[in-house]
């Protein structure tokens, strides 16, 4: 008897039909356990994600999953049915973070394909998704969309009907939701004085330190969202491929960009929502990953609250007080690694 | 005053007795930490190991610990009684899994010597036990018989009287337990629709996916075992060695392959029974695990659940469709690591 | 608009006014998820902290943290206002550990700064301070005393007035505290039979067994502390340093030392206090790290209870059974890593 056909070898750009929806594969409780190891794997601090009592204190259920945390593994979910065969991850839109996620529940995933353009190449082509993340009791928990280009099983295969989504540049100020009342926050404890009225648009914040990413960390973070995408996991089948080794899931590169972050965004520590996100560049095991942030935009969200509208950006091997981004053309700069627009949570002055 | 005997340089062959029981140390509780780290070392993505919800839905009394990793656990605390002077650790057979073991549950382990037979060459032998996995209330988990080479502490002491036990070949279906009733599945959520019914005996799978592995998995995987064996640990220990580096634990292995074989075999996530198991090859970092899968039997346990007999071949740096094994004279291609020969349910058709 | 500086670069010696207490960022809930990954990153396997049976039968309140794994929480959160910028982190000493951590707590830290001596070369300068450990009722869970050798920021800045404390050279064994009855003490399960009567003064124990560090594994479990300083992290920047690597928490040495000291005083498992460490020589990735044990001193603590004054030196790339110390000169052996000086509690004979 010959080989049977009941493993997967993952959707080509045919296999994407606009209208359709995805259920993914595989429900995943989310523990103690997995904080601590989100923790041990990206360094965070925000002290919301760390204490349980200053989780309360401040307004939140208790000590929740990291928002970015959360959206790994609802992304992790999509991988086998959406990007197993991705040339790219081209972008990020239109992300909200809709509910907190408690240790004990359980994430599942679905997508809405909601676009598709061949590329004039003939061989990949452009698919649009709407990801939503859901709890066990079905309420939303995120909603995301993402593209990503994919191989066409067959060069010469029709092309479908194009249809490209309207995407917002940016979640509005006004749609914020779940962030909580701030009316305490313990300033001694959280590793800043700083707060919404002391931030300006436009201001730049080099985060000074960096970080070192090894294989061995990577993979362990990326099963950990059981992200299943090959070119992280598989160093004999990456041998012939463009860069000749893994690649560092681009998520391992947006927590740890974060977790730098907290020296000089300390109180900003609860994601809101993610405007855009770009993967400017590859990252390799032994890169050391710096990051700089700037204030985009600004708003208040009630008497206890601020929202920081944010751009972070990380670089491998490079100074983040150089604030490199992009030159005149508008092309990244060769050591920029990401390019992340994101609204946080933070106490205003009392 | 001199160096003390209080530290053990592990048992030698001439220590093992047929008739006496080892009551090995030391016990572990174990918590959805152990929980979470075991999936982000192995890529676990069964979903019945995942997603609380979906275990108490598919019959189970909640999340589980996977009674593979149950499994290096008892393993692991037998390994300074038996295996820290072993030469090489030649099989399993009559593994059964009896209970299933929950978060808070605490695993010790004994084992029985069944039998010794000194080698013809008068430095070493091989010894059988058959070890026992507890649970706090004294409950018996799992039991396996596994048999190793152990270095004779002197060349020149007397050969004891050799016995061999008597082993099955496999458990035999009409003895497996702890299958659930699997009356509701959630196929959707599962990653495959694939029924007891779809498979045929004869039928080989390829798991498509590779993994590789680093110093710093296998040794964080090996130590959540509390497995010591110095193979796995000591590198400058190892340079004198006959492969001059760490030897990956066979554990780790396993867990892999059956990891990837999610890919072809995703409703078949709960071992019954590991019948035999041979690591062919020793696995080093920076190597690449795939594997592959040959339906050997078939049995119907109830209305509801099936039961699939399964050999699982990992290979190292190869492609799994290739169906690596055995030549002619049944000796292992050189990129087999490991041949295992289990009991898995998996839901029938409905 | 130019960059800010809400980012921090660490305290200079200028910085540090014997007097005044420091409060520190940020407070982590310790949960099982720690404990589990504290294990797989040392190889822990003292049985009270491994099985929830064993420790409430032996006097304790259930699976406490170790006190060396609070020790690392409480002296992490010390490095970003204490030794960011350090030279070297000189000793340790009066050491106290006063109540159990059990997972749900949340530790914070405070530090008082008792002492500050400028360097004759008025680049540098010592800082010393009295670090608390404490628990989300504010009670004390540990306390202990540091000294580091910190840049100045101008080298030209005026010395301070020195301060030197007074510090004993050992916690005195009337002091000791937190210890429980150990009326119940399972020694089939605890990997010993050796109790406090078995250990004489003088007595030299080699712990056989040897670990190899990878990065990732520093790196992962020094996260897991929240330890932030640079020169572990940051290969980068590391390159330009002294050893052009990074360089390997000291804590990282002093955990795995004591879980190889497991082969040797396995039930000697709790430690009571810390009278005093030094990194005698710095470790790196590759670095494999073997230990040996000397009986110092000797207490009764209760009918059921002993202390034992140990000092625990690990060594790189060398047999811990040469007992590699100091020289004629009172020099320490280039291999050896660290002299660690500590009580623990063991059971006496019944």
């Amino acid at each position: 008897m010959s080989a049977s056909v009941k493993s997967s070898p993952g959707k080509f750009f045919e296999d994407f039909r606009p209208g359709e929806t995805l259920i993914h594969p595989t429900p995943q409780t989310v523990t103690e356990g997995d904080l601590a190891l989100y923790r041990a794997l990206t360094g965070g601090r925000y002290a919301q994600y760390s204490s349980a009592e200053f989780a309360r204190a401040s307004g939140l259920p208790g000590l929740c999953v990291d928002p970015l945390h959360a959206f790994h593994i609802v992304f992790g979910k999509t991988v086998p049915d959406i990007s197993l065969n991705a040339v790219a991850n081209l972008g990020y839109a239109d992300g909200r973070i809709l509910r907190p996620v408690l240790p004990g529940d359980t994430l599942r995933a679905t997508s809405d394909v909601i676009g598709v353009k061949e590329n004039s190449n003939g061989k990949t082509g452009v698919v649009w998704v709407r990801t939503r993340g859901l709890n066990q009791r079905g309420e939303e928990v995120m909603t995301f969309v993402r593209w990503v280009m994919v191989n066409k099983r067959h060069a010469g295969s029709p092309a479908p009907e194009t249809v490209v989504p309207d995407l917002p540049a940016a979640v509005a100020a006004s749609d914020l939701t779940g962030f909580p009342e701030m009316e305490t926050w313990y300033f001694a404890q959280s590793g800043s004085r700083h707060v919404y009225e002391d931030y300006e648009v436009g201001e730049k914040i080099s985060h000074i330190d960096g970080m070192t990413i090894q294989e061995a960390e990577h993979q362990i973070a990326t099963r950990l969202y059981q992200n299943t995408a090959k070119v992280h996991f598989d160093y004999h089948g990456q041998k012939e491929s463009r860069f000749g080794k893994r690649l560092v899931y681009g998520g391992v590169v947006i927590s740890i960009a974060r977790s730098l972050a907290f020296n000089g965004l300390a109180n900003a520590g609860q994601i809101l929502a993610i405007n855009a996100g770009s993967h400017a560049g590859p990252l390799f095991a032994w890169d050391t990953i710096y990051a700089w942030s700037e204030v985009l935009d600004k708003a208040e969200l009630s008497e206890t609250c601020g929202a920081l509208r944010l751009r972070l950006v990380a670089v491998k091997d490079a100074d983040p007080g150089a604030f490199l981004y992009k030159d005149a053309d508008g092309k990244y700069d060769a050591r920029v690694l990401l390019d992340f627009d994101y609204w946080a949570a933070i106490p205003r002055a009392r």
